[in-house]
Protein backbone atom coordinates (compact mmCIF):
# COMPACT_ATOMS: atom_id res chain seq x y z
CA UNK A 1 0.00 0.00 0.00
CA UNK A 2 1.48 3.34 -0.99
CA UNK A 3 2.04 5.69 1.74
CA UNK A 4 0.50 9.29 2.04
CA UNK A 5 4.01 10.85 1.44
CA UNK A 6 4.79 9.10 -1.84
CA UNK A 7 1.67 9.30 -3.19
CA UNK A 8 1.43 12.78 -3.03
CA UNK A 9 5.30 12.93 -4.25
CA UNK A 10 4.80 11.20 -7.42
CA UNK A 11 5.90 11.85 -10.30
CA UNK A 12 5.13 11.14 -13.64
CA UNK A 13 7.61 11.46 -16.86
CA UNK A 14 6.16 13.17 -19.80
CA UNK A 15 9.32 13.43 -22.42
CA UNK A 16 13.22 12.85 -21.01
CA UNK A 17 13.59 14.90 -18.02
CA UNK A 18 10.67 16.34 -17.56
CA UNK A 19 8.05 15.05 -14.93
CA UNK A 20 4.77 15.94 -13.86
CA UNK A 21 2.93 16.00 -10.54
CA UNK A 22 -0.20 16.93 -8.37
CA UNK A 23 0.46 18.88 -5.79
CA UNK A 24 -2.34 17.57 -3.12
CA UNK A 25 -4.29 19.69 -1.19
CA UNK A 26 -3.30 17.92 1.61
CA UNK A 27 0.15 19.75 2.40
CA UNK A 28 -1.50 23.60 2.72
CA UNK A 29 0.11 25.98 5.32
CA UNK A 30 -0.05 29.59 5.58
CA UNK A 31 0.01 30.89 2.40
CA UNK A 32 0.54 28.00 0.22
CA UNK A 33 2.12 24.16 -0.22
CA UNK A 34 4.20 23.32 2.64
CA UNK A 35 7.78 23.76 1.21
CA UNK A 36 9.49 20.75 2.86
CA UNK A 37 6.62 18.54 0.75
CA UNK A 38 7.62 20.37 -2.57
CA UNK A 39 11.28 19.99 -2.48
CA UNK A 40 10.51 16.22 -1.57
CA UNK A 41 8.23 16.21 -4.80
CA UNK A 42 11.38 18.19 -6.78
CA UNK A 43 13.72 15.80 -5.77
CA UNK A 44 11.60 12.64 -6.43
CA UNK A 45 12.10 14.21 -10.10
CA UNK A 46 15.87 14.56 -9.83
CA UNK A 47 16.24 10.99 -8.57
CA UNK A 48 14.09 9.81 -11.69
CA UNK A 49 17.12 11.23 -14.37
CA UNK A 50 20.02 10.22 -12.27
CA UNK A 51 20.12 6.37 -12.60
CA UNK A 52 22.10 4.87 -9.78
CA UNK A 53 22.59 7.87 -7.86
CA UNK A 54 19.04 7.63 -5.67
CA UNK A 55 20.06 9.94 -2.87
CA UNK A 56 20.33 14.08 -2.49
CA UNK A 57 23.15 14.51 -0.66
CA UNK A 58 22.62 18.56 -0.93
CA UNK A 59 20.27 19.99 -2.51
CA UNK A 60 19.24 23.70 -2.85
CA UNK A 61 15.76 25.50 -3.46
CA UNK A 62 15.27 28.91 -3.55
CA UNK A 63 11.32 29.61 -3.95
CA UNK A 64 9.80 31.90 -5.87
CA UNK A 65 6.10 31.82 -5.75
CA UNK A 66 3.64 30.21 -3.52
CA UNK A 67 2.74 26.63 -4.78
CA UNK A 68 -1.10 25.97 -5.40
CA UNK A 69 -2.62 22.42 -5.27
CA UNK A 70 -3.11 21.19 -9.02
CA UNK A 71 -1.06 20.08 -11.65
CA UNK A 72 2.76 21.17 -11.59
CA UNK A 73 5.84 19.98 -13.55
CA UNK A 74 9.48 19.86 -13.08
CA UNK A 75 11.83 20.01 -15.56
CA UNK A 76 15.79 18.44 -14.80
CA UNK A 77 18.86 19.16 -16.63
CA UNK A 78 21.75 16.99 -15.67
CA UNK A 79 24.99 19.26 -15.13
CA UNK A 80 27.55 16.89 -14.32
CA UNK A 81 26.99 13.20 -14.12
CA UNK A 82 30.50 10.59 -12.98
CA UNK A 83 32.12 9.00 -10.24
CA UNK A 84 30.16 8.75 -7.37
CA UNK A 85 27.99 11.88 -7.44
CA UNK A 86 25.83 13.82 -9.81
CA UNK A 87 24.34 17.33 -10.01
CA UNK A 88 21.45 18.24 -11.71
CA UNK A 89 19.49 21.35 -11.86
CA UNK A 90 15.24 21.67 -11.45
CA UNK A 91 12.80 23.76 -11.73
CA UNK A 92 9.01 23.21 -10.56
CA UNK A 93 6.45 25.41 -12.30
CA UNK A 94 2.88 25.71 -12.17
CA UNK A 95 1.46 26.83 -15.77
CA UNK A 96 3.80 29.48 -16.82
CA UNK A 97 5.14 30.63 -13.25
CA UNK A 98 8.11 29.15 -12.15
CA UNK A 99 7.52 27.84 -7.98
CA UNK A 100 11.24 26.19 -7.37
CA UNK A 101 14.23 26.23 -8.88
CA UNK A 102 16.58 24.00 -7.09
CA UNK A 103 20.25 22.40 -7.79
CA UNK A 104 20.81 18.98 -6.49
CA UNK A 105 23.74 17.43 -5.96
CA UNK A 106 22.79 13.13 -5.86
CA UNK A 107 25.07 9.96 -4.73
CA UNK A 108 24.22 6.32 -3.29
CA UNK A 109 24.57 6.28 0.34
CA UNK A 110 24.24 3.26 0.78
CA UNK A 111 27.64 3.52 -0.51
CA UNK A 112 29.06 6.64 1.11
CA UNK A 113 27.75 5.88 4.76
CA UNK A 114 29.67 2.94 5.70
CA UNK A 115 30.56 5.07 8.56
CA UNK A 116 34.07 3.11 8.22
CA UNK A 117 35.73 6.56 8.00
CA UNK A 118 34.15 8.46 10.06
CA UNK A 119 36.31 10.86 12.36
CA UNK A 120 33.89 12.64 14.39
CA UNK A 121 30.54 13.18 14.85
CA UNK A 122 29.61 15.41 17.81
CA UNK A 123 25.98 16.39 16.84
CA UNK A 124 23.36 14.90 19.45
CA UNK A 125 20.04 14.19 18.85
CA UNK A 126 18.40 16.79 21.34
CA UNK A 127 16.76 15.46 24.99
CA UNK A 128 13.19 14.72 24.89
CA UNK A 129 10.95 13.23 27.23
CA UNK A 130 9.24 9.84 26.18
CA UNK A 131 6.49 10.83 23.26
CA UNK A 132 3.77 9.73 24.70
CA UNK A 133 5.30 12.35 27.65
CA UNK A 134 5.80 15.35 24.78
CA UNK A 135 2.20 17.64 23.59
CA UNK A 136 1.35 16.12 20.31
CA UNK A 137 0.84 18.68 17.61
CA UNK A 138 -3.18 17.92 17.53
CA UNK A 139 -3.01 19.84 20.85
CA UNK A 140 -0.68 22.44 19.63
CA UNK A 141 -2.39 24.40 16.83
CA UNK A 142 -1.47 28.02 17.03
CA UNK A 143 -4.44 30.47 16.40
CA UNK A 144 -5.45 30.89 12.78
CA UNK A 145 -3.88 27.75 11.59
CA UNK A 146 -6.59 25.33 12.83
CA UNK A 147 -7.43 24.70 8.73
CA UNK A 148 -3.83 23.91 8.40
CA UNK A 149 -4.27 20.01 6.11
CA UNK A 150 -0.43 19.59 6.51
CA UNK A 151 -1.06 19.25 10.19
CA UNK A 152 -2.63 16.26 9.61
CA UNK A 153 -0.11 14.50 7.47
CA UNK A 154 2.70 14.37 10.84
CA UNK A 155 2.60 13.03 14.24
CA UNK A 156 4.43 15.38 16.02
CA UNK A 157 5.26 15.44 19.94
CA UNK A 158 6.60 18.39 21.20
CA UNK A 159 9.13 18.95 24.05
CA UNK A 160 6.86 20.65 26.71
CA UNK A 161 9.54 22.81 27.24
CA UNK A 162 9.21 24.30 23.87
CA UNK A 163 5.43 24.57 23.30
CA UNK A 164 4.34 28.09 25.04
CA UNK A 165 3.48 29.44 21.86
CA UNK A 166 0.84 27.02 21.50
CA UNK A 167 -1.29 28.66 24.37
CA UNK A 168 0.11 32.53 24.18
CA UNK A 169 3.29 31.61 26.42
CA UNK A 170 5.85 31.81 23.84
CA UNK A 171 9.31 31.36 25.78
CA UNK A 172 12.12 33.37 23.27
CA UNK A 173 14.33 30.37 23.28
CA UNK A 174 14.76 30.36 19.66
CA UNK A 175 14.58 26.31 19.78
CA UNK A 176 11.91 24.02 19.25
CA UNK A 177 12.59 20.14 19.77
CA UNK A 178 9.91 17.45 18.64
CA UNK A 179 9.53 13.53 17.60
CA UNK A 180 8.41 13.18 14.43
CA UNK A 181 6.59 10.35 12.09
CA UNK A 182 4.59 10.77 9.26
CA UNK A 183 0.87 10.09 9.58
CA UNK A 184 0.81 6.06 8.48
CA UNK A 185 3.99 5.67 10.55
CA UNK A 186 5.61 5.32 6.45
CA UNK A 187 9.43 4.76 7.60
CA UNK A 188 11.66 7.57 7.17
CA UNK A 189 13.99 7.67 3.63
CA UNK A 190 16.36 10.28 2.14
CA UNK A 191 13.39 11.98 0.40
CA UNK A 192 10.94 11.74 3.31
CA UNK A 193 13.61 13.84 5.06
CA UNK A 194 13.55 16.60 3.09
CA UNK A 195 9.64 16.85 4.16
CA UNK A 196 11.25 16.68 7.33
CA UNK A 197 13.00 19.36 7.26
CA UNK A 198 10.40 22.06 7.11
CA UNK A 199 7.64 20.33 9.07
CA UNK A 200 7.64 21.80 12.26
CA UNK A 201 6.23 25.49 12.96
CA UNK A 202 8.96 28.13 12.04
CA UNK A 203 11.17 28.66 15.32
CA UNK A 204 9.70 32.29 15.67
CA UNK A 205 6.96 30.86 17.36
CA UNK A 206 9.20 30.43 20.38
CA UNK A 207 9.43 34.63 19.88
CA UNK A 208 5.60 34.82 19.69
CA UNK A 209 6.05 35.77 16.08
CA UNK A 210 3.17 33.68 14.68
CA UNK A 211 1.99 33.28 11.50
CA UNK A 212 3.25 31.42 8.26
CA UNK A 213 7.10 32.39 7.17
CA UNK A 214 7.51 32.17 3.44
CA UNK A 215 10.86 30.52 2.61
CA UNK A 216 13.03 32.14 0.63
CA UNK A 217 16.08 29.58 0.01
CA UNK A 218 16.54 26.05 1.81
CA UNK A 219 19.34 23.60 1.64
CA UNK A 220 19.31 20.30 2.62
CA UNK A 221 22.17 17.91 3.10
CA UNK A 222 20.70 14.36 3.63
CA UNK A 223 24.11 12.46 5.46
CA UNK A 224 22.83 8.75 5.89
CA UNK A 225 20.21 6.46 5.61
CA UNK A 226 17.64 6.84 8.60
CA UNK A 227 16.89 3.89 10.68
CA UNK A 228 12.95 3.00 10.94
CA UNK A 229 10.99 4.77 13.91
CA UNK A 230 10.48 7.83 15.65
CA UNK A 231 13.19 10.99 14.06
CA UNK A 232 13.89 13.06 16.46
CA UNK A 233 14.13 16.95 15.31
CA UNK A 234 15.38 20.48 16.13
CA UNK A 235 14.62 24.13 15.04
CA UNK A 236 16.89 26.46 15.85
CA UNK A 237 17.55 30.33 15.19
CA UNK A 238 20.40 33.04 16.45
CA UNK A 239 19.72 36.18 14.30
CA UNK A 240 15.79 37.67 13.27
CA UNK A 241 17.53 40.54 11.31
CA UNK A 242 16.23 43.28 8.68
CA UNK A 243 12.48 41.48 8.79
CA UNK A 244 14.71 38.06 7.89
CA UNK A 245 15.85 34.60 10.19
CA UNK A 246 17.86 31.39 9.51
CA UNK A 247 16.71 28.76 10.76
CA UNK A 248 18.57 25.47 11.41
CA UNK A 249 17.33 22.07 11.45
CA UNK A 250 18.59 18.54 12.09
CA UNK A 251 17.28 15.05 12.05
CA UNK A 252 18.36 12.61 14.56
CA UNK A 253 16.94 9.14 13.86
CA UNK A 254 16.06 6.45 16.82
CA UNK A 255 19.69 5.17 16.68
CA UNK A 256 20.93 9.14 17.48
CA UNK A 257 22.66 9.26 14.36
CA UNK A 258 22.65 12.64 12.60
CA UNK A 259 21.10 11.61 9.18
CA UNK A 260 19.64 15.21 7.75
CA UNK A 261 20.76 19.00 8.57
CA UNK A 262 19.19 21.92 6.76
CA UNK A 263 19.34 26.17 6.65
CA UNK A 264 16.85 28.08 5.65
CA UNK A 265 16.72 31.67 5.48
CA UNK A 266 12.93 32.88 5.72
CA UNK A 267 10.49 35.84 5.93
CA UNK A 268 9.67 36.79 9.79
CA UNK A 269 5.97 35.71 10.26
CA UNK A 270 3.06 37.78 7.99
CA UNK A 271 -0.09 37.86 10.37
CA UNK A 272 -2.41 35.07 10.02
CA UNK B 1 43.30 52.31 -6.34
CA UNK B 2 41.52 48.96 -7.20
CA UNK B 3 41.95 46.29 -4.39
CA UNK B 4 43.39 43.06 -5.45
CA UNK B 5 40.26 40.98 -4.66
CA UNK B 6 37.84 44.27 -6.88
CA UNK B 7 40.66 43.14 -9.71
CA UNK B 8 40.20 39.43 -9.32
CA UNK B 9 36.51 38.94 -9.19
CA UNK B 10 36.06 41.64 -12.15
CA UNK B 11 33.59 40.82 -14.73
CA UNK B 12 33.26 42.09 -18.24
CA UNK B 13 29.25 42.15 -19.78
CA UNK B 14 29.34 40.43 -22.96
CA UNK B 15 26.09 40.89 -24.32
CA UNK B 16 22.72 40.81 -21.73
CA UNK B 17 23.23 39.24 -18.80
CA UNK B 18 26.91 37.14 -20.05
CA UNK B 19 30.22 38.14 -18.60
CA UNK B 20 33.20 36.95 -18.51
CA UNK B 21 36.19 36.64 -15.82
CA UNK B 22 39.89 36.18 -16.07
CA UNK B 23 40.20 33.81 -13.04
CA UNK B 24 43.85 34.76 -11.04
CA UNK B 25 46.54 32.63 -10.71
CA UNK B 26 46.53 34.35 -7.07
CA UNK B 27 44.09 32.47 -5.42
CA UNK B 28 45.22 28.87 -6.29
CA UNK B 29 44.93 26.31 -3.24
CA UNK B 30 45.28 22.13 -3.28
CA UNK B 31 43.60 21.19 -6.57
CA UNK B 32 42.28 24.44 -7.99
CA UNK B 33 41.08 28.23 -7.36
CA UNK B 34 39.84 28.89 -3.92
CA UNK B 35 35.82 28.29 -4.03
CA UNK B 36 35.10 31.37 -2.14
CA UNK B 37 37.12 33.67 -4.53
CA UNK B 38 35.07 31.91 -7.80
CA UNK B 39 31.75 32.22 -5.87
CA UNK B 40 32.71 35.93 -5.34
CA UNK B 41 33.15 36.36 -8.96
CA UNK B 42 29.71 34.62 -9.81
CA UNK B 43 28.51 36.79 -7.43
CA UNK B 44 29.54 40.11 -8.96
CA UNK B 45 27.97 38.61 -12.25
CA UNK B 46 24.55 38.46 -10.54
CA UNK B 47 24.84 41.92 -9.16
CA UNK B 48 25.26 43.03 -12.28
CA UNK B 49 22.46 41.29 -13.91
CA UNK B 50 19.82 42.47 -10.99
CA UNK B 51 19.96 46.47 -11.12
CA UNK B 52 18.80 48.00 -7.66
CA UNK B 53 19.31 44.52 -5.74
CA UNK B 54 23.18 44.77 -4.96
CA UNK B 55 23.45 42.04 -2.49
CA UNK B 56 23.56 38.59 -2.28
CA UNK B 57 20.85 37.28 0.38
CA UNK B 58 20.77 33.93 -0.51
CA UNK B 59 23.80 32.76 -2.90
CA UNK B 60 23.57 28.34 -3.32
CA UNK B 61 26.35 27.26 -5.21
CA UNK B 62 27.27 23.54 -6.53
CA UNK B 63 31.11 23.19 -7.63
CA UNK B 64 30.90 20.75 -10.60
CA UNK B 65 34.43 20.50 -11.50
CA UNK B 66 38.09 22.60 -10.61
CA UNK B 67 38.70 26.20 -11.86
CA UNK B 68 41.58 26.95 -13.27
CA UNK B 69 43.54 30.12 -13.56
CA UNK B 70 42.29 32.28 -17.18
CA UNK B 71 39.23 32.76 -18.98
CA UNK B 72 35.58 32.19 -17.67
CA UNK B 73 32.53 32.57 -18.75
CA UNK B 74 29.59 33.58 -16.75
CA UNK B 75 25.96 33.02 -17.76
CA UNK B 76 23.37 34.95 -15.29
CA UNK B 77 19.07 34.17 -16.06
CA UNK B 78 16.82 35.98 -14.19
CA UNK B 79 14.03 33.48 -12.34
CA UNK B 80 12.25 36.02 -10.98
CA UNK B 81 12.83 39.60 -10.20
CA UNK B 82 9.83 42.19 -8.31
CA UNK B 83 9.35 43.23 -4.54
CA UNK B 84 12.52 43.54 -2.46
CA UNK B 85 14.07 40.31 -3.65
CA UNK B 86 15.12 38.62 -7.20
CA UNK B 87 16.66 35.46 -7.79
CA UNK B 88 18.82 34.49 -10.45
CA UNK B 89 20.70 31.30 -11.75
CA UNK B 90 24.03 31.59 -12.69
CA UNK B 91 26.64 28.80 -14.40
CA UNK B 92 30.13 29.48 -14.47
CA UNK B 93 31.85 27.80 -17.10
CA UNK B 94 35.67 27.81 -18.85
CA UNK B 95 35.01 26.69 -22.29
CA UNK B 96 32.53 24.01 -22.76
CA UNK B 97 33.22 22.76 -18.81
CA UNK B 98 30.79 23.89 -16.18
CA UNK B 99 32.81 24.43 -13.29
CA UNK B 100 30.14 26.46 -10.77
CA UNK B 101 26.09 26.52 -10.68
CA UNK B 102 24.42 28.57 -8.85
CA UNK B 103 21.02 29.96 -7.62
CA UNK B 104 21.14 33.62 -5.97
CA UNK B 105 18.31 35.60 -4.00
CA UNK B 106 19.19 39.11 -3.95
CA UNK B 107 18.07 42.28 -2.46
CA UNK B 108 19.17 45.56 -0.95
CA UNK B 109 20.31 45.16 2.75
CA UNK B 110 20.57 48.59 3.55
CA UNK B 111 17.22 48.96 3.23
CA UNK B 112 16.59 45.43 4.96
CA UNK B 113 18.83 45.51 7.59
CA UNK B 114 18.00 48.58 9.53
CA UNK B 115 17.82 46.46 12.82
CA UNK B 116 14.32 47.70 13.62
CA UNK B 117 12.58 44.80 13.40
CA UNK B 118 15.49 42.85 15.17
CA UNK B 119 13.46 40.24 17.48
CA UNK B 120 16.42 38.31 18.45
CA UNK B 121 20.22 37.43 17.96
CA UNK B 122 22.00 35.03 20.30
CA UNK B 123 24.72 34.62 17.78
CA UNK B 124 28.06 36.00 19.26
CA UNK B 125 31.36 36.45 17.98
CA UNK B 126 34.19 33.81 19.03
CA UNK B 127 36.28 34.61 22.02
CA UNK B 128 39.79 35.78 20.37
CA UNK B 129 42.74 36.97 22.01
CA UNK B 130 43.68 40.43 20.43
CA UNK B 131 45.17 39.95 17.07
CA UNK B 132 48.82 40.60 18.10
CA UNK B 133 48.37 37.42 20.02
CA UNK B 134 46.98 35.53 17.78
CA UNK B 135 48.95 32.94 14.72
CA UNK B 136 49.30 34.61 12.05
CA UNK B 137 48.42 32.68 8.53
CA UNK B 138 52.15 33.87 7.51
CA UNK B 139 53.35 31.25 10.09
CA UNK B 140 51.11 28.40 10.20
CA UNK B 141 50.78 27.23 6.65
CA UNK B 142 50.20 23.04 7.05
CA UNK B 143 53.01 21.00 5.05
CA UNK B 144 52.09 20.60 1.12
CA UNK B 145 50.39 23.74 1.30
CA UNK B 146 53.28 26.22 1.27
CA UNK B 147 52.89 27.49 -2.38
CA UNK B 148 49.72 28.18 -1.79
CA UNK B 149 49.08 31.83 -3.45
CA UNK B 150 45.71 31.99 -1.80
CA UNK B 151 47.66 32.51 1.73
CA UNK B 152 49.13 35.54 0.19
CA UNK B 153 45.48 37.27 -0.28
CA UNK B 154 44.55 37.40 3.42
CA UNK B 155 45.97 37.97 7.01
CA UNK B 156 44.11 35.91 8.94
CA UNK B 157 45.43 35.35 12.82
CA UNK B 158 43.98 32.36 14.53
CA UNK B 159 43.31 31.57 18.16
CA UNK B 160 46.55 29.98 19.57
CA UNK B 161 43.99 26.81 20.80
CA UNK B 162 42.91 26.06 17.40
CA UNK B 163 46.33 25.62 15.40
CA UNK B 164 47.71 22.75 17.17
CA UNK B 165 47.53 21.10 13.50
CA UNK B 166 49.82 23.85 11.92
CA UNK B 167 52.83 21.83 13.89
CA UNK B 168 51.12 18.51 13.73
CA UNK B 169 49.41 18.87 16.86
CA UNK B 170 46.01 19.08 15.54
CA UNK B 171 43.68 19.64 19.16
CA UNK B 172 40.48 17.38 17.68
CA UNK B 173 37.88 20.32 18.63
CA UNK B 174 36.54 20.53 14.85
CA UNK B 175 36.59 24.48 15.44
CA UNK B 176 38.87 26.97 14.01
CA UNK B 177 38.61 30.89 14.98
CA UNK B 178 40.45 33.55 13.32
CA UNK B 179 40.70 37.33 12.79
CA UNK B 180 40.55 38.03 9.20
CA UNK B 181 41.48 40.92 6.53
CA UNK B 182 42.38 41.49 2.82
CA UNK B 183 45.99 41.45 2.43
CA UNK B 184 45.54 45.41 0.95
CA UNK B 185 43.00 45.98 3.95
CA UNK B 186 40.22 46.29 2.07
CA UNK B 187 37.70 46.50 3.71
CA UNK B 188 34.27 44.02 3.98
CA UNK B 189 31.79 44.44 1.64
CA UNK B 190 28.59 41.82 1.07
CA UNK B 191 30.07 40.64 -1.94
CA UNK B 192 33.89 40.11 -0.02
CA UNK B 193 32.07 38.20 2.48
CA UNK B 194 31.50 35.70 0.16
CA UNK B 195 35.07 34.90 0.06
CA UNK B 196 35.82 35.64 3.70
CA UNK B 197 32.75 32.47 4.45
CA UNK B 198 35.86 29.94 2.21
CA UNK B 199 38.63 31.02 3.52
CA UNK B 200 40.13 29.68 6.51
CA UNK B 201 41.62 26.40 6.35
CA UNK B 202 39.41 23.17 6.35
CA UNK B 203 38.38 22.14 10.08
CA UNK B 204 39.21 18.47 9.18
CA UNK B 205 43.23 20.19 9.86
CA UNK B 206 41.92 19.87 13.72
CA UNK B 207 41.59 16.03 13.36
CA UNK B 208 44.50 15.83 11.29
CA UNK B 209 43.23 15.58 8.17
CA UNK B 210 44.77 17.49 6.11
CA UNK B 211 45.50 18.91 2.33
CA UNK B 212 42.13 19.89 0.58
CA UNK B 213 38.70 19.28 0.84
CA UNK B 214 36.56 19.63 -2.20
CA UNK B 215 33.36 21.65 -1.83
CA UNK B 216 30.29 20.03 -3.29
CA UNK B 217 28.03 22.66 -2.08
CA UNK B 218 28.39 25.50 -0.35
CA UNK B 219 25.31 28.12 0.48
CA UNK B 220 25.80 31.57 2.35
CA UNK B 221 23.41 34.07 3.61
CA UNK B 222 24.69 37.92 4.02
CA UNK B 223 22.66 39.15 6.53
CA UNK B 224 23.92 42.58 7.28
CA UNK B 225 26.46 44.90 5.83
CA UNK B 226 29.83 44.85 7.41
CA UNK B 227 31.08 47.34 9.33
CA UNK B 228 34.93 48.36 8.46
CA UNK B 229 37.39 46.83 9.91
CA UNK B 230 38.60 43.07 11.19
CA UNK B 231 36.53 40.25 10.43
CA UNK B 232 36.25 37.21 13.07
CA UNK B 233 35.33 34.14 11.40
CA UNK B 234 34.71 30.47 12.82
CA UNK B 235 34.86 26.92 11.12
CA UNK B 236 32.98 24.43 12.82
CA UNK B 237 31.76 20.63 11.73
CA UNK B 238 30.27 17.94 13.97
CA UNK B 239 29.49 15.31 11.69
CA UNK B 240 32.18 13.66 9.41
CA UNK B 241 30.86 10.07 7.85
CA UNK B 242 30.51 8.26 4.55
CA UNK B 243 33.91 10.29 3.16
CA UNK B 244 31.94 14.04 3.69
CA UNK B 245 31.91 16.79 6.26
CA UNK B 246 29.95 19.73 6.59
CA UNK B 247 31.24 23.01 7.54
CA UNK B 248 29.81 25.49 8.62
CA UNK B 249 31.40 29.38 8.83
CA UNK B 250 30.29 32.39 10.68
CA UNK B 251 31.73 35.90 10.37
CA UNK B 252 30.94 38.87 12.48
CA UNK B 253 32.28 42.13 11.84
CA UNK B 254 34.16 44.55 14.05
CA UNK B 255 30.68 45.59 15.80
CA UNK B 256 30.41 41.82 16.79
CA UNK B 257 27.40 41.71 14.76
CA UNK B 258 27.02 38.29 12.45
CA UNK B 259 27.26 39.21 9.32
CA UNK B 260 27.66 36.41 6.97
CA UNK B 261 27.02 32.44 7.72
CA UNK B 262 27.47 29.48 5.57
CA UNK B 263 27.24 26.33 5.32
CA UNK B 264 29.19 23.27 3.01
CA UNK B 265 29.24 20.24 2.43
CA UNK B 266 32.38 18.71 1.01
CA UNK B 267 34.71 15.31 0.65
CA UNK B 268 37.51 14.92 3.45
CA UNK B 269 40.53 16.15 2.70
CA UNK B 270 42.99 14.33 0.12
CA UNK B 271 46.58 14.06 0.72
CA UNK B 272 48.94 16.66 -0.51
Amino acid sequence: MTSVFDAATAVTPRGEHRYTAELSDGWLIGGGLNGGYLLATVARAVREALPGKPDPLAISAHYLSASRPGAAEVDVRVLRDGGTVATAAADLRQGDVGRISALATYGDLSRLSTGADDLHATAAPPDLPAPEDCVSNAVSVPVGLEAASLLERFDMRFHPDDIGWASGRPNGSGLMRAWFRLEDDRDPDPLSLLLVLDALPPVTFTFGAMGWAPTIELTAHVRAVPAPGWLRVTHASRTMAGGLFEEDCEVFDSTGRLVAQSRQLARMPRPV
